[in-house]
């Protein structure tokens, strides 16, 4: 329930599947069991497809409405010409509920630069961020960590890298319930002088502001998986890079277990009895159960999906953005950069 | 063999692992024994200890010499100092074994930065290459890819990359066997405006020559343990970032699956059932198994093994240093640097 006693009320684009309304439709239900009473779910989209969807299911009975949008932005599209064109987009829509009121957060699985641009300039972004971000949850052997910025700005100042430092904080903090997060800054060597020209720089803006920030030093590409920080601090490039080549982990190391378990029937009956182990690792490591991607630096609560999310990765990123909402993350950003900005002022 | 008949000469830096001169031993050991009487093996460094270390093995009747070297590179030592200081470090004297002709390519797993930057002024840079890059071979499910660059230049201009798409070419092509490899920029998109501000004009520089390099387009995260390309271009930063967390992927998914595994008994019993399908994938995954990173755009052949090699990765490096000469990889190179520029002069 919102900190009111009403449930939270979470926007989903219903066209940003590329498998259609069906999928997102099938994740929202799911979410909406899930939830019980704590969630409602206004659909956006092209009203005929989306009840289409819904009277082949369960959802009789759940808090689940449908709002119209008669456009769509394409995958493909320009986000800047998408925002401008399409001002009634599924997108737009869903946006504009949170804007004003009618929605707590939003979750769309469409084109990403469509959903940041939409959320930035129909939101608005907070006050004291330079470059909202978005933040990514990956599972780790330990648990898991959140890594940011996965795509929102390919080129990153210094700055920016700061700031993605206190965002991750408290999203890690606010939405997954971890306290005193440990925040790395990706880097390729541990020493302070090690990196590109802008971690070296950001090292040192974060090293200043080491206890406040939780800043456990440069983290490297063998650290993330071993979960040695909570948050993990990087430029959207590296980011996306990194995030994408997780997500096809798990099917890449089943197609090559596959291929070795059929070179001998023991093997085979050996995989049939440590299947529900492979399941548990699968899960553990699988991206879609961790939820969708979060949004940043803009008013509002925005969660990203990718257009080939499942209906159980829809599920999850709408119970994340709930969480969210749920967890005070925007109040909390709020209030810790005008925090930063104080002692900023006061040379702390 | 050599391309005159003799034997390939290979100078190993065996004060270059973290576990001390009998690791470095042992793989060169077991590296000429797998190549016969293909290969020599001179290795440098604190003659004591190696002697020490030779004596305890089945070293007798192999082609393994001794050269002394009287310092030795720190792990923690900036490149440039090192250079100067220590010109008699085993790592210089690698590199003068190799420059006066008296070894045809050196293996060290030593402190990188001092690698390349002793290669760099001690061989000499090859004509028309404007920054040397470290190539890496990983597995992928289909087989394997070169990687590159993998932590020579972190920050790389547009020229850079297209340069590192010629090598690695080439480095597919002549060391690993690859006919007409498939050369992808690694990107956070497929369209060609997708990346930051220096793979968007890497982009048009490799698009422009696509047949010469065999030039496939952008390539995602996603795409690179799929096997999408044979050779993945990126900054040093990016590349070392995926290294890194590459060589840590075996282990991390061992650890998890134990855990899992430990929750049941059969679990357990189908675990030792399948356990060589389980040994086939870690083999196949195992960053180990694939060799040390080439040194590409210096004069002469160096592989560069991390600090924590196993023997069997040394013996590795040692055998793709071999194979790369065999395969006339610096000859390659130069020629192909040569056409590159004829090319460029003529607008081709």
């Amino acid at each position: 329930m919102g900190s009111d006693g009403r449930r939270v009320r979470i926007a989903v684009d219903a066209m940003g599947s590329d498998s259609g309304p069906e999928v997102v439709v099938r994740g929202a239900i799911s979410a909406a069991q899930a939830a019980g009473d704590e969630l409602s779910v206004t659909l956006v989209g092209e009203e005929g497809a989306i009840w289409q969807a819904l009277t082949d299911s369960r959802a009789r009975d759940l808090p689940i409405f449908v709002s119209h949008a008669r456009q769509q932005v394409e995958m493909g599209e320009k986000a800047q010409r998408a925002f401008r064109r399409k001002r009634d987009s599924s997108i737009a829509v869903c946006a504009a509920l949170v804007r004003e009121g009618a929605a707590d957060a939003l979750v769309s699985a469409g084109n990403t630069a469509a959903v940041v641009t939409t959320a930035l300039l129909s939101l608005g972004r907070m006050r004291g961020i330079a470059r909202p971000a978005i933040a990514s949850v990956i599972p780790t052997s330990r648990g898991r960590c959140v890594i940011l910025d996965v795509g929102a700005n390919a080129d990153c100042k210094p700055i920016h890298l700061y700031q993605f430092a206190q965002l991750g904080r408290i999203y890690a903090e606010r939405a997954l319930g971890i306290s005193a997060p440990r925040v790395g800054l990706l880097n390729i060597g541990e020493e302070p002088t090690k990196g590109n020209a802008v971690t070296q720089a950001a090292y040192r803006l974060l090293d200043a502001d080491r206890e406040a920030l939780g800043f456990i030093g440069n983290v490297e590409g063998r650290d993330i998986f071993a979960g040695r920080a909570d948050v993990v601090v990087c430029d959207g490039f590296t980011g996306n890079v990194i995030l994408k080549l997780a997500e096809s982990l798990a099917s890449v190391a089943r197609r090559v277990f596959r291929e070795e378990v059929r070179r001998s029937p023991f093997y085979s009956l050996g995989a049939l009895l440590v299947r529900p182990a492979f399941t548990g690792v699968a899960s553990r490591l699988n991206y879609e159960e961790h939820g969708g991607a979060l949004l940043l630096g803009t008013r509002g609560v925005s969660v990203i999906g990718h257009g080939q999310s499942s209906s159980r990765a829809i599920r999850n990123a709408i119970l994340v953005a709930a969480r969210s909402v749920r967890g005070g993350l925007e109040a909390a950003v709020l209030e810790a950069m005008g925090a930063g900005e104080a002692a900023a002022a006061t040379g702390g």
